[in-house]
């Protein structure tokens, strides 16, 4: 590829560009995933860039590209995530203003998160595209630079940093496993990947609810973006660099589920101790939901980012836990006579689960009018568990059936 | 002290011993939260540890430092924790019988990540000192070595690999902070620091609800021991070789409340995007407690562990968005007439507040039949942002409170 609009040269003159002014995150074996998994586990945690993501690394490489005029005219950008902190932060310390343009409605602390970095803030457009589509009108207007997310040579040559990293880190990997939103990222590491040791193979991951770049490599009909957890990832439309350079260059991409998702920030927070957002737990999900892809193989997944609203990790953790029958909640029908809580709960505490919350309702069930709905949630150990508990109760006499769990579960 | 239980040699060769068999965990500086604490913060994360703590050190010292006799009849510990843990892990690794007693009732979980390390569990006593006793009992009769959590030379010399490890990393550090249970920590910390650089403070931290060592060295009464989320360092009597060692050689010892640890937790959450136990926050609840006796020193804080229980941690995540006016539940005394909830949606929306749960209920309110409560739990920015709601909602004639929130919000 003579014409490839992002080159090693690129990547390497990043490289040395940044040195210094992004973390040189850490990259680690886990034996605990690689047992799961059965492929050798390596991370690389570019959660531990200042902002909470590789973002660092692509917005600083656009930023000491700028002419000294560019520099002092300012930039803009539109984001209302990782981007959008990325551009901030580093503008912030060259001293160069920057703009962020947020869709109306963003959450105010994505707003917070990059005003304290000392960007201005302008909330414009109903919709990301019309935020887009009015940031580059502002730029135009005052000559301010866009710095595009990911379509851009500079972004991606940061972004390939990564890449360098890992393979002066293991000289044995094999396989290296990215996230992809609108492509940068991954673009820039099978650009380095590819030219240093082209037997690596580079894998993407995407959300299964929006599957915009899969769509446009495999040629599938693009199917209509839904909510993900993955908020980092939601991309519509795949870049025109990106999409060329991931073509040629990537080996495969592989879609996962919002639960596969939500199961692999859980395995973070449970085994490493780390925070994950969805995007950065997206290459373990690929990993545990192909495991016949991956065994036996030394694997780096690409854990991209930490910024996740700490409301939705708390949801995470409780569905997680109910889906592994660590928590259940049961419904349980009682005859309106007295001592019938204290039997459930005798039942319930031989069966050795432990009760976390009880509701007890009386009206409203649509039950005679002499029962009552029993809802009582409880820790246990695995499915197997709730299912003896419940045994217990029905041998008893009692009419006990598991209740579909909201996330938000109280307790 | 020349008679000294536990010397810089005795640390010197637990670290030559260790080497390779346990993390030398990471040293990284704070930027936020020197920021945050107007101190140089640096933090030891010894939750990096393969079982998520500290224990592993002192655990695998006194394992080595057992003839080939004891080694073949195996090991005996009594804990349901972060020492369990660290005991079965490294005598599986070095294929020593271990067995650990828990309490009865120990949770389920607890059990089962020892087990899953290799260990035999008995569950005996119904306190952790009836376990205790049965420990000992029980490993006389088998000839099992008992392998004390704290108060046991090899232990604190292993423990005290730490100090040498950030006396090594950080040749400016002024003051180190690590928690204190039963004491093994800081004793092995402070005799390797005060050997190799006595000028460097050492100081100590409990948690208010349980300060046993603290009682001890400074002859207050012993309070209550109350139930604490750092569960880690609940210890209801000081060790006897700890105790010595922390009086001649710990600067000071600090009390936190439960309300610091919980919001130092969720700054480890939050800013270094890692998950803490209550123990392991402690050292930072101390210095955001006390900024006057840390401002302007280079302060290194033992984060001592990782293993908090996930719905734990998910009540502390939900708790502290409450306590930081970013979470609220207002109750609303709706007149029992049409469009009334969609007039308080809209004020609530107009005040840009996010509406995360509706609760409405006609019934048991004691309030005049043509009366209704509706409880809406809100996503908001913070104390002043909740009272612009209810200021919204009383001037258009609602009565709105605010509800006390339970760590168990749903939404």
């Amino acid at each position: 590829m003579p014409d490839q609009a992002v080159t090693l040269d690129d990547i390497r003159r990043a490289s040395d560009a940044l040195a210094g002014q992004v973390v040189r995150t850490p990259y680690l074996a886990s034996r605990t995933l690689s047992a799961i998994s059965g492929a050798d586990v390596r991370l690389k945690f570019e959660s531990q860039q200042f902002t909470g993501s590789f973002k660092d690394r692509g917005a600083l490489n656009r930023l000491l590209a700028l002419s000294e005029e560019q520099r002092k005219s300012g930039v803009i950008a539109m984001s209302a995530g990782n981007h959008a902190q990325g551009v901030a932060y580093h503008a912030g310390r060259l001293g160069i203003p920057a703009t962020i343009v947020m869709p109306r409605g963003t959450p105010y602390v994505k707003v917070e998160n990059t005003e304290v970095l000392g960007a201005t803030i302008i909330l414009e457009g109903q919709t990301v595209e019309e935020a887009y589509a009015f940031a580059e009108q502002h730029g135009q207007r005052h000559s301010l630079t866009f710095v595009h997310p990911y379509d851009d040579a500079q972004v991606i040559a940061g972004q390939g940093t990564i890449g360098l990293e890992i393979l002066e880190d293991d000289p044995d990997v094999e396989m290296i496993v990215a996230p992809i939103g609108g492509g940068g990222l991954i673009s820039g590491i099978s650009v380095a990947v590819k030219a240093v040791r082209p037997t690596v193979e580079v894998i993407g991951v995407q959300a299964a609810a929006y599957p915009s770049m899969y769509a446009a490599i495999k040629g599938t009909a693009p199917t209509g973006a839904e909510t993900t957890i993955a908020d980092g990832i939601t991309v519509k439309a795949a870049g025109t660099l990106t999409r060329k350079l991931i073509a040629a260059l990537v080996e495969d991409i592989f879609l996962v589920s919002e639960e596969q998702i939500e199961r692999a920030i859980l395995l973070f927070l449970e085994i490493e101790k780390a925070v994950t957002e969805g995007a950065g737990a997206t290459p373990l999900a690929a990993l545990l939901a192909h495991p016949e892809y991956f065994s036996g193989r030394r694997v780096a997944l690409v854990v991209s980012g930490a910024n996740i609203d700490p409301r939705l990790l708390s949801s995470v953790i409780l569905s997680g836990l109910v889906r592994g029958g660590r928590m259940t909640r049961l419904r349980i029908i009682l005859p309106d006579r007295p001592g019938m809580l204290s039997q459930v709960s005798a039942l319930i505490g031989e069966a050795e689960a432990n009760i976390l919350d009880v509701h007890h309702d009386r009206a409203f069930t649509g039950l005679p009018v002499k029962s009552a709905n029993l809802d009582v949630t409880l820790e246990t150990r695995n499915a197997a568990h709730i299912e003896l508990v419940r045994c217990r109760l029905v041998e008893a006499g009692f009419d006990a059936r598991p209740l579909p769990v909201e996330a938000g579960i109280s307790g």
